[in-house]
């Protein structure tokens, strides 16, 4: 049958070709007719071959010749490929503690019930909510009750979902009556320098990003009282307090004060992006901003960095008041992720497995870490590296006559990514310093010496 | 430092107290002085303290005190749970083959390379498009190479890509002056009969959704080609044609051929929803429409049937043409299931489980099927058992003198949850005979025989 069906698709049974009886076909391949006349009816009941009473079996007109595979251009993947992979975002993923996590896996999957595989609730399964409402209180000084916490598949898609709600509430506020900024849009400050796709996200919201200066002391929240200009009539801000992408600061106490009380006067919402909070070396990481005021701050971490990217697994701690409208914002079908991983996850995390991985990968951060300044000092001393106090990237501020696109260009010969500081402005914002930012989270143990030799080859010939 | 940041937070210390200086608390405690110096350092960096010159270290005035728990109405989850569950569309979770998925996970996840566990391509993991590809051709005639496989959260997922992909299509046919079609919205037809919430997806693209009717052969996709009345201008045609959901008939011959018919005449695009397609008992399933015309047919498919839907894992096939599209459509981020449940079910597929698992659930199905029919025409010889040539549901037509909703009631009553047929029903469409869509998945192999006396016990006391 599938020879059949295969002669009609490709076209070597041109349409209309009447086909043997059944009774003949049978016979001359020496199979039972029954077998041949079930063939017929299947190829029929899926279309290939029409029947009709007195004129046989024949060949359909609609099968379409089957157009050779072009073999052309291939969808574009989401990132290219360099030798050496100094972007800044990514874990070292040949560190994923692939035994433990299959462990965890298998003690996960057998204790669950059946009802954890269905689609269940649209916060996430339970197991993990507890078990994480537990760990952002002890290692980040989180208040998340479970019934709050919401899981996504990334922080990309919770950042969505809130972009959705706050652009939905905004709208509810103008109708009756209360948010009378000049026919404005609703906006959500930013910071100067964040990941642009973020930007994005809220704009495709319908909602205005206007930037937030930063200086010595991290983001200029300050700036949010005055509700003055392109600050007037803003709803949230988003930002990474802990730890500013990419500059690499964490906020000072001050400005933590400052914001928390803007969101209080002006019935703000304050997004906390805690992407990397758990990797910081020098001293114990500095808690979330979200203990300050539970209600009035969403606290937004993701396993991306301590785990895995793929494992598209992220959380928010809500707002008891947000929690119904996120829930409404990922509509009626299932927006979780895999059920599988977020039992493993449970398990991962409840069995100190989790806690163990970060404690390592600290370790193994903060050496890569040392390893850069060291090398940098030695190879590059011109270049200073700034934002080195957490996380998986730092910043090597260039050399006053070297040009930071030029370097990047100069790199990308070298087999190496690595983005400019530029990359990351918001384009309100007048040029900076020029720098890279250097991930060293990325390359795998083995490539890491290379990547960090082929850097400072790059930084070695600056080009102006 | 936990419990002095917790004496803050419940306002115990309240805002503006003075606490003891470093020395004096350390040696009122016993403890070293920078200890508690560090943490006094560390709650001031939270914002929890203030520190200032001359005036000691104070509790800051912004730390809210903690609200107690409301412990009030937590979110709903998405489905209530009856005792008896026999609502369409969920599949036996108890038969979930643990063993075989932990082994598939530890070979995979043991073989998978580093780089398997980044954010990766759009489309999905190549190792899992590929055996899909292969595993789609053979047993669903899917015309599947892997570059044109893209991989989904969910059958939803998928519907909703596709439904911006044809809203913005269309928006941009009416901008270069081709879709005179009276300003109307671009449409999707669907089926007269389906699942509400598929039609919603559509609905909130900006797209309408005229309706196809139903009779004993299927869809009447003829209506397409008249191309008149509510049926102008549509665009694409939404259906499940292995087996309709939820009245169970395979499209007809005719009417497979009549569609493709119409999609090359309009230049229109089938969607197949294939989510149950290898669930067929008395012969071989029906092969998928795609097969067809490639070019025009959209397959989609998912786990959530065969497997669980806690997996958020489903796949479409798309037209070369349109694999740019939706790659765009997923945005920028990745939107792609769990890198550890595509490796996962890659191997799964791949080592002959999957073959396995669907070949024994095909025949617990067919048992229950068989139970179904055979104890409904004992016990409640009034009622017809329709739709059951496949799938994991029947339709059970009510007596002349029984009304669905009064029965679906007294199910409630019985603590068996049921759905009446009219809840699938287009709103354009006028009432049909009154039936229930029985869902014969879900409960596991101990509940079942319960479920099926609930049901004999509601229907044989029909309520009018």
């Amino acid at each position: 049958m599938d020879a059949l069906r295969e002669a009609v698709r490709t076209g070597r049974l041109v349409p209309g070709t009447r086909l043997p009886s059944s009774r003949t076909l049978a016979a001359d391949l020496g199979i039972a007719r029954n077998t041949v006349a079930d063939a017929y009816a299947e190829l029929v009941a899926e279309g290939w071959l029409t029947s009709r009473q007195g004129s046989g079996t024949r060949v359909a007109r609609r099968a379409a010749p089957r157009t050779p595979a072009t073999g052309g251009s291939p969808a574009r993947p989401v990132r290219g490929r360099a030798t050496h992979n100094l972007r800044a975002g990514s874990p070292d993923l040949g560190s994923f503690p692939r035994a433990e996590w299959l462990a965890a896996s298998r003690r996960a999957l057998t204790a669950a019930s059946p009802e954890a595989f269905d689609y269940g609730d649209q916060r996430g399964r339970v197991e993990l909510r507890t078990v994480l409402a537990d760990y952002l209180a002890r290692t980040r000084g989180v208040y998340a009750d479970p019934e709050r916490v919401v899981l996504c598949s990334g922080f990309v898609h919770g950042l969505t979902l809130m972009a959705q709600v706050l652009a939905a509430r905004r709208g509810k506020a103008r109708t009756v009556g209360r948010a009378q900024a000049g026919g404005r849009a609703p906006a959500v400050a930013v910071e100067s320098y964040q990941l642009g796709i973020h930007r994005d996200i809220l704009t495709a919201a319908g909602l205005r990003t206007p930037a937030l200066a930063i200086d010595r002391l991290g983001t200029r929240t300050e700036e949010l009282a005055s509700g003055q200009g392109r600050l007037r009539g803003v709803d949230a801000v988003l930002m990474t307090p802990a730890h500013q992408f990419p500059i690499g600061a964490p906020l000072h106490p001050d400005r933590r004060a400052a914001v928390v009380d803007w969101a209080r006067g002006a019935d703000g919402l304050i997004l906390e992006d805690d992407y990397d909070g758990e990797f910081r070396y020098d001293r114990q990481p500095v808690g979330a901003l979200q203990g300050l005021d539970p209600e009035r701050i969403v606290y937004m971490g993701t396993a991306s960095k301590s785990l895995a990217p793929g494992l598209r697994l992220a959380w928010m701690v809500l707002p008891e008041a947000l929690v119904g409208e996120v829930i409404r914002a990922k509509g009626e079908a299932p927006a979780v992720p895999s059920a599988m991983d977020q039992l493993t996850l449970a398990e991962f995390i409840s069995s100190g497995a989790y806690d163990r991985h970060v404690r390592s990968m600290r370790l193994r951060y903060r050496r890569r870490r040392d390893q850069l300044v060291r090398t940098l000092a030695e190879h590059a001393p011109e270049s200073r590296v700034t934002g080195i106090a957490a996380g998986l990237h730092a910043v090597v501020e260039l050399p006053p006559d070297t040009d930071e696109r030029a370097t990047v260009e100069a790199a990308a010969r070298e087999g190496l990514a690595v983005e400019a500081l530029s990359g990351f402005r918001h384009p309100s914002v007048p040029p900076g310093r020029d720098a890279l930012v250097v991930g060293y989270g990325a390359p795998t143990d083995s490539a890491w010496t290379g990547a960090l030799a082929a850097l400072c080859r790059v930084l070695h010939r600056p080009l102006t």
